[in-house]
């Protein structure tokens, strides 16, 4: 590497996790006189508000996908590694990571969520989580490959089983999912099959309080649910999962649904490394941090996103989504520089944008301060949000010609199984995507 | 399966294979009163000349492939089923197939060819092969990672090792191999790695003869030799591998490279499931078939494309190439059509098309009869030429952005590392994608 004494006395920051806290904490500092280092052990950022379209053959992959490299490209104060963070090192003010040591004078700490199974292992094992890449394309490639399956099979059980799909969760990744497969499979699969009848095919979506966005006021989670019902999608109100063993998914109360599907998109909690700080947790393995971000006793240790815990003005948990971890990178960053400069931190105050969610075709609900939508304005609304934000013009238009292409041909454009992907989530164990509790 | 005894009754027609020769077979009897099984392991067709380009970052996966389910939709006559063949069993007329046996009236095996390491377990195992969608992606998530590895490692020689290219078969496959991977470093990782002295990175083409694309007239060999040298690519000649351990390349001569990417352009042989018809094979395992493209005592077996042996006029093998395995899938169609009329079979003919390979950005050569091409006009007519035979408007679209893109910014639009694929070629055996011999 080539760098001088100049830059090495330079304020090292070291950033971990390049999503959308983490880059927006690095983009903040984009002309301070310091050195950042981003540690992500992904090579990419990843726009995770689309990947149910991954998984639903919409898009492909490297749509919503976009290199780190190529972001900071013109960025000269920040050095990217691919880097797994194995431990930080308070004390030493030390990251042990697959690259070995690494010290930092500040650290912003923007780990991101993981699925959360609840110690619900069954579910870990069998169920499919979607939070990376890798899970989407999974998901892809088993959902096409049951209905190549069901294609092949007569006995009316066991096809019942492979036809039938179960979404646990009844957030916005539930909801979205939940209306992608219902339409996936009317819309696009039942003319690639035409000489096979499909129409047992279920779609459940599982939520074990008794209503739909719960974030969202009650009339946009009823709508929703209207919505759903319209597109084919069975609602379950109070039904919570208890196990899954591949075959069946076990309900609290006593119910079993035969099925080869369960997507669990019931729970999300801190990636681990936030244990390795030793610092109280709130629930979900959040950091309980200061209002400025900071962790107690460590003023240069910055948690953002996800893995961090602070209460909005009325008490409430901020959500775990993308943009309270955005404002927080950028606090964090201008906090790290209020330090140098030796002026007292600012407290995070969270502006709400407003929340989105997609149901399919020209259906969606927003809340959007006052605004609420629901139908095809928020539809329309909703896809303009989203291919402003996705990063890179090229991802843009790409993301922009696969959803006209689906729109006009009730096509689904990346219909592919991968030839070597596992077709059983019980592999995923043995490739280390799950990891034993 | 909704079918009725009218189809049941026609003359069925089993297809196994859904690359360039089978597709055509099966288009070619799209209005025939038969009833046509088109069986493959995958559920795409895919674009194999465009391969290399999706090993080195230049376009998705998902360009290249086009499902066999949307190909399909609109011909009546056929039904796909993903499906392994693992048996031909000729007296009985009938496939062992993964989902269960499968009589036929007419079997037309368009199988296709495989990497061939000539037994050399040592390159199997250790080495990248490069004819499947897996293999192209994982050659791109090995050398984008070896970039980032570098990046870390400070020893001259561990560095060199890493960023040592070796390329082995002077083939088109070969030639567009070493171009891409050399322009992918020149031009775009460079950029993506500001801080970073990529100058000892070497992309070494080992070719066993004394010429590149031997197929073609010895002036555009040498063209493309020249090419190659002025885009940093080291040509040699008389350089014959005769094991690679994941560590260094060993050559017949002695001579031993150090380098962590071996990849095996050098050989092709037919799929394996033509040894269970026990028929006379000529090198390479192609099974030795009749003018008529059908196997001596049974005439109801047709083999075309990669898995077929047949001579020209001039006694000259012919080439196990993409345009060879159209004009037979048309004819054996064509065939089974005059033998349900009671006509007499057609010999094959092989009318060559011409040959083109790209060497990289500008720079192609093209023989198309008396005309021999190189440069930047080669580079355009491989271009049209290519985009015209990708299939699907879509993916046409798709993939002329993506080559836009690259062309005028010279970046790389595909430069993700998949998460969770294997990082040593080692882990391939495991994953059974390489059979012990």
């Amino acid at each position: 590497m080539k760098t001088n004494n100049t830059t090495q006395n330079l304020h090292h920051i070291v950033i971990v996790g390049g999503g959308f806290g983490g880059l927006r904490a690095a983009r903040r500092l984009a002309k301070a006189p310091v050195r950042i280092t981003l540690l992500d052990c992904n090579n990419y950022h990843l726009f995770q508000p689309l990947l149910y379209q991954v998984a639903t053959a919409g898009v492909s992959p490297t749509d919503v996908a976009y290199p780190l490299r190529s972001i900071f490209r013109r960025q000269k104060n920040l050095e990217y590694q691919m880097a797994d963070v194995t431990r930080v090192d308070l004390n030493n003010r030390r990251l042990e990571t697959t690259n070995g040591k690494i010290d930092y004078d500040s650290l912003v700490l923007a780990v991101g969520g993981e699925t959360n199974y609840f110690g619900m292992e069954s579910v870990a094992v069998n169920g499919f989580g979607l939070k990376g890449l890798k899970d989407a394309s999974t998901i892809r490639d088993h959902l096409l490959h049951l209905f190549e399956q069901a294609a092949q099979v007569h006995d009316p059980q066991a096809r019942q089983a492979l036809l039938t799909f179960v979404v646990a969760g009844g957030g916005p990744t539930g909801v979205e999912m939940a209306g992608a497969i219902s339409e996936l499979i009317r819309l696009v699969l039942t003319k690639d099959f035409p000489n096979h009848d499909f129409s047992q095919a279920r779609v459940l979506l599982l939520e074990a309080a008794d209503r739909l966005l719960a974030a969202l006021p009650a009339g946009l989670g009823q709508a929703t649910v209207k919505a759903l019902l319209k597109k084919g999608v069975e609602v379950r109100f109070g039904a919570a999962v208890e196990s899954y063993d591949g075959q069946a998914v076990q309900l609290r109360d006593g119910e079993t649904i035969s099925t080869r599907t369960l997507i669990w998109a019931a729970g999300i909690r801190s990636a681990a490394l936030v244990d390795t700080l030793a610092m109280p947790q709130a629930a979900q393995r959040r950091v309980r941090v200061e209002p400025t971000l900071q962790i107690p006793g460590h003023p240069e240790v910055y948690v953002i996103g996800d893995a961090a815990y602070l209460e909005d003005k009325n008490k409430a948990a901020l959500p775990m989504v993308a943009p309270v971890a955005m404002q927080q990178g950028e606090l964090a960053a201008d906090n790290i520089l209020r330090a140098l400069k030796g002026a007292p931190q600012t407290a995070f105050l969270y502006h709400d944008p407003g929340t989105m969610a997609t149901i399919g075709r020209n259906q969606a609900v927003a809340w959007l301060g006052p605004l609420q939508l629901h139908g095809f304005l928020a539809w329309v609304a909703w896809l303009v949000v989203h291919i402003f934000q996705l990063i890179g013009f090229r991802n843009r238009l790409l993301v922009l010609i696969n959803w006209a292409w689906d729109y006009f041909f009730y096509d689904r454009a990346v219909r592919l199984i991968s030839p070597t992907e596992p077709k059983t989530p019980l592999r995923k164990m043995e490739r280390g995507q799950i990891q034993k509790p």
